[in-house]
């Protein structure tokens, strides 16, 4: 299985010459999108089934800085995942030397298209599976490589 | 009458240590929708009303570089308007200075909920008087200080 | 003193029709900028000094979304420093109705221009003098008014 | 030769469910860039070589709008160059469609690192050799199918 891999691009960075902080944070949500769409559902088909899965919360730790042209790996994992809320983790690297750039967290809720929460089990059976599988995937592995997106 | 102003922030400047191009195409947006607020009608109320007014075009030249922390003043001109079609210019200048940082232009179409071009006049009289009355003031004037944003 | 006050911008909106959880964290910087400006000492003299200050760590609770045009008050408060580390901490709240918004909050160090970790007390009297006004603000007010940016 | 492409990402979508206008600016940069890599020297050797080659003027016209989770591929063509002046057409499509997304340009100097412009024959010959290369290919080509990118 591929990595999920994004090249930092001039417009992400600042003048400290390197990617301003706040790309991170989005970074982790095209790492997050992909992850669903190989997981089988795209984020775009929950939106079509009229579910929508905001940001509660997201923190990240800075090791060291990205330069313009490096191109990053950021491996996703599914921390937890109970039908109504949850947990992704995000490691992201310099894909040459495997320098740590950051990690971080987002944690999300599922809300109807009247901003009602909803428990996935019921809502969508289809993404309670699919989210389902992928945090089985991280605890089924003692030495935590169960997520999708490693080798 | 007071002048459109925008603080250049530290995220929109990139490595070349000045704020990144891309980002005069939004202060046009900015400085668009606050003169449609002045000028008495939001743009979120064109989209209550179930129109949206999307950019069939744009383009800026760029004179000088804008610095982080600098505040550039934007004059937008409703250069024409028949109901149809919009074209708005924007001349930023930086605010202590006056040196020409950009202008610009961009041109705007109408659309309904499905997608199909309308005629402001028919469709909403109210936002066809406001354009109306912008052009008008431009071209009333051979001085060109028919902008809102003028004094 | 008045409060730091953000408008909602239509290019910070995404498709759930609210503003993009990433840009919180811009404001976070936009809020942070200012509250050093109004401290006396902008970030860019801190540039001009040599020293950097990035960010370490972040992290943001959303409770609520921001719509387009809306208004929001962001109120910082420097929660530590001791001349090596800096941490701020970010209310969010909507202007009209005081709903919150989001809470935050930002850790930063200090480095020279080679990149290694620098101590304020030395290397910048006049910002270290500064950040820990800011910070005894905070500490002296038992109703945790101390903010510069509260009335 | 690959065509180059960019996923839309949910971040880059406003609330008329689509992709921002101001997004296709910074795709035809990634664009650039990753042409001038291709091309054998990188951006990033320029601004090594103490160059650096700021935007004069940009232009798009918009054709159809890109959603969410569409892939683009865009084609750039080097419309004109003689070492003072860059001028870089881009044509955007969905992947799958072929339809054609938008149209631009964008027109380029270069300067040292005071500002001054100079002519890349003479500053920097391998960066002239390789955009008349560049260049050279689309005018031989009477089909227009010189860009590096065409197959």
């Amino acid at each position: 299985m591929e990595i999920y891999e994004h090249k930092a691009q001039y417009y992400e960075t600042d003048q400290m010459k390197v990617v301003h902080h706040s790309n991170y944070i989005r970074w982790f949500e095209e790492c997050r999108i992909e992850m669903m769409e190989r997981g089988g559902l795209g984020y775009e088909k929950m939106e079509e089934e009229g579910i929508i899965c905001p940001v509660v919360s997201v923190n990240c730790r800075y090791e060291t800085m990205t330069k313009f042209g490096e191109v990053v790996q950021i491996i996703p994992t599914v921390e937890k995942f109970n039908g109504i809320r949850l947990v992704i983790s995000y490691e992201v690297r310099e894909k040459e030397t495997k320098e740590l750039r950051c990690t971080g967290e987002s944690s999300h809720c599922f809300l109807d298209e009247k901003g009602r929460p909803v428990n996935l089990r019921k809502a969508s059976p289809g993404f309670y599976t699919m989210f389902s599988e992928l945090a089985k995937k991280h605890f089924q592995s003692a030495e935590n490589t169960g997520s999708i997106f490693r080798e």
